[in-house]
């Protein structure tokens, strides 16, 4: 089943099904309400043509855990360029939910934060059954979806953070966590190893990769952080593959920038198109001052 | 206002407000609709003994802002003991929000993930009116109320994820994020920069600080995180003070062990106290073994 959040907002949208080009509404509030009901909900009987409607980010989460170090070939990337830290398996911190945003919806970029913004393509896993301190024999029970995410780093930010050893505000700020554009769930992908991923700015190839190349199994990667607990709905993001901008010869050739159209697309999760706005195109006003003290 | 949570779990538990020894019940489903409303909430007309009722954790909020480096005494601890990063100002995470337990909850020590667990006193801000992008004279709009907060580390996961240039997993395991005993709204505290600090450790104490002592303001500091946007409810803490156990001499004899209870005290906003138990004495069963593949 693909998974929708449509029309209203993220939190207040409506939720369907797609059905080719219909959206066939759901009886349930949320998505998130659909995964804490195993999916144990009716339909309502309305219909909508799928261009009638607007798609919204099709979940926030209680808990968006951002895992990276999966796919060795980002490690050795960032290597190739001097990055001040290896990417090590095991990397863990937590998304911003207050930044997530559908897909179509802009990533307004803070021309007053940074001038280094990048691209990260990303498998995130939904998960349906809460629970925690569980094998990875049993994580196949939690795992109840997929869906694809690309994670905005302002690098020049990330890099200030990290000579503390810790990072966020670079991936957190506003518009910075695009999903969609919906949930598979996961009965629809036998296999979530054997998937090829592509990134494109303006319609060039920037990533491509596959999800078998990843050093750890998804039902590993699961269990190996249910220490933290899950709940229902919670995403958990697999880490990105080669070619993120930083690492090419001319990252400054490749940043992206206002009127950027970024589609990051995994095979069976569809495509998810974000345009990159500037701050006054956003919001019709200048963007206000940086806070100065660091 | 000395805002509880009460009965029930902290996601559905019965919000009140303290009136010396009673608890005086809210018409309202939670302190995050609480501040959701701006404090507009009615009394239901029902009181409660405070012996009477169990005090859960005062809010689970939907983001939960981790900062650090506001206390240049912390900082100086670890440079003392060779700690491998500094510890700079502008340091920001995300706390796993289903890890926040509340007051006389037990922290459940996971002998099988770490043999090294810290605590760490801090102040941490409510957040009211939600915002983006505002500057520090702004902030003060925003602030809605202050809790203590106990940041429990397992210090050699921490050391480990630090190789990484980042680390969430040491601070966000499940029951590792005390709060409480009650939430103080703002206008009870006249300036929250003039607080005495005090963690104590089987009634000896082990960090012994000021509000004072931070390097910014509290204003500053919550206008500074804002480009990630807050909504109501939000926790933004401010950083530890000097003592971590990770800091001492003998870290090894004063790091938390079952058995140990914790106290976390500041002036005005009550005592957080929280006993360190063994998996078996939390759950009645061997706790299970950690995931290994990193």
């Amino acid at each position: 089943m693909k998974l929708v959040t449509f029309d209203g907002g993220p939190d207040h949208g409506l939720v369907g099904r797609l059905d080719g080009d219909t959206v066939v509404e759901l009886e349930v509030p949320s998505t998130r309400a659909y995964f804490e009901r195993e999916g144990q909900v009716g339909e309502t009987g309305r219909r909508f043509a799928l261009a009638d409607v607007r798609l919204r980010a099709p979940i926030v989460p209680k808990k968006f855990f951002h895992t990276a170090g999966n796919f060795r070939e980002h490690h050795e990337d960032l290597v190739r360029v001097d990055w001040s830290h290896p990417v090590n398996k095991g990397i863990v911190f937590f998304q911003n939910v207050d930044a997530v945003i559908g897909p179509d919806e802009p990533i307004v970029y803070p021309a007053n934060l940074t001038r280094e913004l990048d691209y990260e393509l990303e498998l995130a896993i939904v998960i349906g059954r809460p629970g925690r301190f569980f094998s990875a024999e049993q994580a196949v029970e939690h795992i109840a979806g997929y869906v694809v995410f690309n994670d905005i780093t302002a690098r020049d930010i990330q890099r200030r953070e990290m000579e503390s050893g810790v990072f966020s505000f670079s991936k957190a700020i506003e518009t910075f966590c695009p999903i969609g554009p919906y949930i598979v769930t996961a009965d629809e992908i036998d296999d979530p190893h054997t998937l090829d991923m592509e990134l494109r700015v303006n319609g060039d190839v920037r990533q491509k990769s596959h999800t078998g190349r990843m050093s750890v199994s998804i039902p590993q990667l699961v269990a190996y952080h249910s220490p933290q607990t899950y709940s229902a709905g919670d995403l958990v993001t697999t880490g990105t593959v080669a070619g993120v901008a930083a690492s090419t010869e001319d990252p400054f050739a490749n940043y992206l920038k206002p009127g950027d159209v970024v589609e990051a697309e995994i095979e069976g999760l569809g495509v998810l198109r974000n345009p990159v706005v500037s701050w006054r195109e956003a919001y019709g006003e200048d963007e206000p001052p940086a806070e100065q003290w660091v």
